[in-house]
């Protein structure tokens, strides 16, 4: 008998119920604060429309789409279906097929896997979560604090404190192009290379705006480096400049006193990589990382490309596979839901403990049936090993006396149980624990 | 502007809010009978390397494997990726993976979708959830038993009664074959065109026996539509068959005292398409339907194919997506979590109302703070059309006496309460709903 290679595909990964255990813990943490400020859940497919994609996430962005062949497809022929790349496309697609049910203001969130065709061995997976809130509608103002707010409470709810929000607007980028005489068609080749100031610092940004024939930028580089009232009087110069940073100051008078766990602060050099964004952005970070746990910003152009007309949007998303190892408790292996194990002496047993184990469960108690047929040091052993903190044991003896043994299985404490008190005691045991 | 096609790809969902509310009870109520038995929940990609999925599914599932394109493949070239059919398959890898971890018996629950290229128009989804439990490790018995149980359980629990579990065997199969002197080399074949008799009748699978070239098989037809008593009588003249009615017997014996909301019978016409089922197989009508809500089996040899020994195992699907309609309250549309809107009077309010909201999310009751700056009535309106059964308005006059205006918009009654008293009326009150 062969044996294949069986682990997952790369960049992807299976989770064990352990590891489900502690992520979903984290997801419902989120979900439960997304909620309490009314973002309610919508579902779309992990296959999109191939033409739905393209052209929103920029260059880069746009080569890391992973495509899906059509049923009967021929060798050679262009896929025209592909797996979401991210969850704010497919909501700009859904506001504007159902504009009549979404209403004038839409507040969705959706926690779903996005998948990306990066290169293997960059470290970085091809399947991960994302955990975003929109709000579609509304112009620029407090819902573009909401969107903050509600990631940051997100990141406080799940155990994470001291990060940093940083906030920009694609206006201030704007500006800083005017008003430093580069050529507006190059933005998105400034931003590209803005965006990797965190990894490859100020000189690496400068070489790659040289090699990028963009000379002229470099002196926006060291604007966007140096003093922040420099930095705002060249910005004044320009009409964009004012917008962004008047949407910046406003932000920040509405956020900065409710931000819990962290601060917020006026970035010039954010920049974000995603083309679709119009105003402001934002990014957050846990002091001392170069990686974002969160970001977002306002996209009033994308539904625009869908609905036939423009619709304002803003929000943003939880860096949720980056989160979930600084808080996550360590894995507990193979774990069991049940409370209980119910031990099978022989095959005469079977029977009855099936009966039990339903008497268990409708008590609320959840209830595990031994399903091999193995000694009895074997099956306590497999009910330690999964974290159930109680054996049932039922023997001749017992069964001759109408009783049953109830195990601790962390104390080894053993203690007779008539039949008809057993769901009352194992109730009140698990209720005290 | 351009409006482009923003339906979903075809066979495919979205889903607004109120269908995701309706849903997620459903698989709620589902995962929590799963966890009564003790099935402990794993996560495994939507990508799967293709070599894996192919030859596991039969001659028409594996056309049926949407591929999926490597990153810079070149047009032309073959896929190795492909998108999950089922969720056994991948637990067969899982297990032949983590054979240290998962233990001599491993219970897990999956709930997760599942791509089939089906071709559009057959009013099949081509994305769709499957709610899986398997027990992986015991021979036959007691886990093929509970693989009913938890099935018909869930299937109670979801609301649905007057169902009919139709339980068979492979080996009965194997052995009437054998016994009607078919040639074995094509049990494949007869199963497919058997498979086929709920939707095409009797004259309909023997026409299909006839094309194929298995007029033998014909007899084996009427032989298995016929007197129970006769075919157990031509059973017992095969190895195969003994076996099977034994196995058949024994586990009614086992599950016919237990299933609650349902009966259990032998049906030897059962055949179930898939190819790795080895033992007992089951499926689950509602009365009067001919499409399967449940089903299930044993398949001793799927997991050796990939763990290099063999690993027996048994388990079962529910068709969720089939038992949704039948089971889910009508869609609410786009309903909000929140329980309270709290109306903003102009700019200068926002800033309050977004604090206030943070007392009230402080207090447990989801708040929701109006992001758009419409007239009061649009406010109200919005919350009435979510769902969210009151708001809070705070005026000129209000401020300056320190309270808020409640609204009950149910009722439209308005009650004055000062602003220190708001977390613990509004509590008081939703409490009572």
């Amino acid at each position: 008998m062969d044996t294949a290679n069986t682990k997952p595909p790369s960049g992807m990964r299976d989770f064990l119920p352990g590891e489900v255990k502690a992520r979903e813990k984290v997801f419902g943490q989120v979900r439960a604060v997304f909620e309490s400020y009314g973002f309610a859940p919508i579902e779309t497919p992990a296959i999109e429309r191939l033409e739905i994609l393209q052209g929103k996430y920029g260059e880069e962005g746009d080569r890391l789409i992973f495509k899906v062949a059509q049923r009967g497809a021929k060798a050679g022929e262009e896929a025209d279906l592909a797996l979401r790349y991210d969850l704010t496309v497919p909501l700009a697609r859904v506001v504007a097929e159902y504009q009549g049910r979404t209403g004038k203001i839409f507040k969705r969130y959706q926690v779903a896997p996005v998948w990306r065709a990066d290169r293997p061995g960059r470290g970085r997976f091809r399947e991960f979560y994302q955990c975003d809130v929109d709000i579609v509608g509304p112009e620029f103002g407090l819902a573009d604090a909401e969107a903050i707010l509600v990631l940051t409470e997100a990141l406080s709810a799940v155990g994470l404190k001291g990060f940093e929000v940083r906030l920009n607007s694609r206006k201030v980028l704007r500006g800083l192009i005017e008003s430093f005489g580069v050529d507006p068609a190059r933005e998105t080749d400034v931003l590209t290379a803005l965006d990797k100031f965190d990894k490859i610092g100020g000189s690496g940004v400068a070489a790659e705006l040289r090699e990028r024939g963009l000379e002229a930028a470099t002196s926006l580089l060291a604007g966007v480096s140096g003093p922040e009232d420099e930095l705002r009087r060249q910005l004044a110069s320009s009409e964009a400049g004012r917008a962004g940073l008047d949407e910046v100051d406003r932000l920040i008078d509405l956020v900065g006193p409710l931000v819990s766990g962290g601060r917020i602060a006026f970035s010039p050099l954010l920049a974000r990589g995603l083309s679709y964004y119009t105003g402001p952005i934002f990014e957050v970070y846990m002091e001392g990382s170069t990686s974002a746990i969160s970001s977002g910003g306002r996209y009033d152009g994308l539904i625009g490309m869908f609905a036939g007309r423009q619709i304002p949007a803003a929000g943003g998303s939880l860096g949720i596979e980056r989160i979930i190892p600084l808080v996550a408790a360590a894995d507990e292996g193979v774990v069991s839901p049940a409370r209980v194990l119910l031990a099978v002496w022989d095959a005469d047993s079977r029977g009855h403990a099936l009966g039990l184990a339903g008497q268990l469960r409708a008590a609320r108690i959840p209830a595990e049936v031994y399903l091999g047929d193995d000694r009895m040091g074997e099956q306590l052993g497999y009910a330690s090993a999964r974290g159930i903190p109680f054996a049932v044991l039922r023997g001749p003896k017992e069964k001759e006396q109408g009783t049953v043994t109830l195990r601790d299985l962390a104390t080894r404490e053993q203690t007779t149980v008539p039949d008809e008190d057993l769901v009352a005691e194992l109730s009140r045991r698990l209720s005290a624990r």
